[in-house]
């Protein structure tokens, strides 16, 4: 670069475009004041596209949807302290999914900070927490290394959301200059003798479990677990899992039950639990009289790596190590008969099955409906099932955004409850002004579904008119048709397993943002 | 309390029944698993109101609202880490309005807290920097007594939000007994030499202004400042004020520019300014070129109490010590006549002046449109204005909800832009089913108007087609009166000043949740 390009860049262009270079493809943005010149920098960088959000959650969302689908990380710009906070519990959601994300956080002139301004606060001590590596460019000269080693760290061994503060003088003053080009580095790999030792208990086990997830819930670690499956070791999963390939022809992993009785009841059968690529598993949530580790006594514990490590390699080296080579088996796809019945998730799944297109993303929200619909969509047409891993609801819509405008060959599927739905319906605009090809099929079932559930599990005594009104969305009902067109999404409303079929037959053969608001009868 | 009572109550019991013997009497919430055991403690307990929140940005813009119009704290519940998160934006902007607010915030049982389960995460560090107060009541034994530290501690000398971590075992577990109630303190007043040197300084001053917020734009500090400009002190207000008194009859101080050049011109025709119940005025934002501090070289400034203290009364005291009686003028009624005219924030005003209620509590959101109402409406019937204090759009329409809550009687009227209005459309949702007394007025004018204004004041340069894109909301256009009876809420489009007056005057006329889309030209 010539001195004079140097010399004109701003702290705001130099971001940007390092940013860029890096292979920064996405921007979902909500600006303020703050954030003006970041802003007219986007306006200058060709290979960023910007989608404005509406509501700060809405981007983090889809930066976690765009990280899940391409593996690479999307950019925000948030507008300081409270920009953080509304874009916060879909930052949670990302740290656990463990999604690369680069949220530039606009902040106040440095020489502004200390004058209490309305819109000041502690913005490192809120977006501490949640961020995985946190830096603010107070000078123009900072921003272009700062942003490349926000880059580098998004996608470390510890991948997840990172926050870049600048403020409104370094963005906006000229000096600053590119950062580099930089090179992630790979997923650790297990040792060898980690392999040997842990193949040796296996062989020795009477019962042996393996507890997958990371890369093992991709194509290739599946390959690998189907042999290890077929030499006698059951194969489970995580609950919940931040990308599972899945679908006719891939061995399907046993999901470990949410509730935390059935899951110690599923892993009482086994005397050696083997985990690769996550954590020995613990209950979601506490209860009375339930114990928080899954593990039953006598079941004998053993780590083949944790999240960081590539576990899809993990199990192909393990199954290489116990000389297996008869793969377990998996579904064949038979397009299903038309299902019957009363709608739920369970016919919507089927449906699913039927009419789903080959290599569809999905974004699941973890309501009752999808787990449901997750149960009868094992062998769909070859997909990608995207989950909460977090456990924040309000995640579905948002991330089918981010995923489609990372994918927009691939057909994106949202799933979502009403009650997640509405933390932010703002997806469904971005979703019309970007027109991704999403279809968005809310269950409406006018109830926090899971809390009535919870109610009985916690032992909190039986509701009365008050608790029973806290659970209840149906007072009054949504329109969720309503909802979707009002922010420029098409929808039906569908109240049958026969009409739904046909809805969503319709539906996926438009491509286009697309709504089903289904009135399930769970 | 007999003793077998005591040994029956649980933790979640003691908090609920401790707040509602201190005088709390509603409670926004937006529950989860962690949660189910307040849900049903609030079950039992009559004397609070639980409304829910789809979004918990809405229950904490509510309890604000509640506090604005009623002086007393609600509660909120919300859902462990990422439940803080998204109530956050508005709990900054209750920290700045200085509203109290107590956020009961449930954790996972403190057993539980190092499994490391999906929901965990820091949230007395999220939670830190914006509460007045945070402490986690880790045993049933500590949470009666929590509770009323809590409650005191949300209006102490310096009110605000507070943060109560409830862990789940907490909640579950019996064997708590209530906290006392407690006696919150009166504001503290100036020290009588202090106004005694300042009324000095107010005579011997050429050119003298006060600069007045807190207690002081409430009736009685309002008849005190008239004495003031009556004797030649001129009075300014801060440009935001978290309630103020105003309309027919009421002193109407001259409210400071929100553009920081336009401010430091106000101010250069003076040699002393005095500051009562606030902090010497500063940018809301950095510009370059514009310095962050209001006040002129060469104006001399005295603070007579910051916003801790009792302005009215330091007000009272200071006309008294200067001797004054001769109070400046304020406006009469007279009913104006229909205006005329593009539709704009200048004739909503217009038309609020001819059919507003006397005693309407008015919530507006610092939208461009808000702000030309209230310079329309000076004359109307008596009302108070409330602002957005904190500079996080997206309060209007929770505040509303909070405030009609608190004050049944009393016709409230949200203003809120398109913009602002997207962060937490929810609002309308709990509106509706609670069928406040609530008329929503959104300024529809596709456009984040404010940064159209910024971008050229913040010289980010000539906006491209993706800057453009990313200032405007048009495309697609939102239907405001589909997304708000999607919600429940009757709503109505206006689209000329002569229908926009008709329809606020029919619609003030029901009782009940309506909005106006108000398509304006400006």
């Amino acid at each position: 670069m010539a001195d004079d390009q140097k010399a004109s860049m701003t702290g705001a262009q130099a971001i940007v475009s390092t940013l860029a270079d890096n292979g920064v493809t996405a921007c979902f943005a909500n600006p303020g004041t703050s954030e003006m010149h970041l802003v007219t920098a986007l306006d200058n960088e060709p290979r960023i596209r910007s989608v404005l959000c509406l509501f700060e959650g809405v981007a983090t969302g889809a930066a976690d949807g765009f990280a899940r689908a391409s593996g690479i990380p999307a950019m925000t710009l948030l507008h300081l302290g409270p920009g953080y906070l509304n874009a916060g519990a879909n930052i949670h959601n990302a740290k656990r999914a463990r999604s690369p994300m680069i949220n530039v956080i606009g902040d106040h002139a440095v020489h502004h900070r200390g004058y209490d301004a309305p819109l000041t606060s502690d913005i490192k001590g809120l977006a501490g927490p949640n961020s995985n590596w946190l830096k603010s460019a107070d000078t123009p000269q900072e921003t272009g290394a700062l942003a490349s080693e926000a880059f580098m760290a998004s996608l470390s061994d510890d991948p997840g959301p990172v926050s870049l503060l600048l403020p409104a003088d370094a963005a906006w003053t000229e000096g600053a200059e590119k950062g580099p080009v930089v090179s992630p580095p790979s997923r650790p790999k297990v040792p060898d003798a980690e392999i040997a030792k842990t193949a040796k208990a296996l062989e020795s086990a009477d019962a042996p479990v393996l507890l997958i997830n990371g890369s093992g819930v991709g194509e290739a670690g599946l390959q690998a677990a189907a042999r290890l499956e077929g030499a006698g070791i059951k194969v489970f999963s995580d609950t919940f899992l931040h990308r599972q390939r899945r679908g006719a022809g891939l061995f399907a992993p046993q999901r470990l039950q949410y509730f935390a009785e059935g899951a110690i009841e599923e892993l009482q059968a086994f005397d050696l639990l083997v985990t690769a690529g996550t954590l020995s598993p613990v209950a979601f949530f506490a209860y009375p009289n339930t114990p928080s580790d899954l593990v039953p006594d006598g079941v004998k514990t053993l780590s083949l790596g944790g999240r960081e490590t590539d576990s899809a390699d993990t199990l192909a080296r393990l199954a290489q190590a116990l000389g297996t080579n008869a793969a377990a088996g998996a579904p064949e796809y038979v397009m299903p008969d038309m299902p019957t019945g009363d709608l739920s998730g369970f016919t919507i799944g089927q449906s699913l099955t039927r009419h789903m297109p080959e290599n569809a993303l999905v974004s699941e929200d973890g309501s009752i409906n999808g787990t449901m619909s997750y149960m009868t969509t094992g062998a769909a047409r070859p997909h990608d099932w995207m989950m909460l891993t977090g456990g924040s609801i309000g995640q579905g819509l948002p991330l089918a955004l981010g995923a489609a405008i990372a994918a927009p060959d691939r057909k994106v599927i949202a799933l979502t409850g009403d009650g997640a739905g509405m933390y932010t319906p703002q997806a469904l605009w971005s979703m019309a002004r970007e027109q991704v090809d999403v279809t968005c099929v809310v269950f409406i079932n006018n109830s926090y579904g899971i809390l009535n559930i919870e109610l009985a599990r916690t032992g909190a005594g039986n509701p009365g008119p008050t608790a029973k009104n806290m659970l209840s969305m149906g007072d009054p009902a949504i329109d969720w048709v309503q909802l979707s067109q009002s922010m420029g999404v098409p929808a039906v409303s569908v109240e049958t397993t026969e009409a739904f079929d046909k809805a969503l037959e319709e539906t996926l053969a438009i491509k286009g943002p697309r709504l089903i608001a289904a009135h399930v009868t769970s």
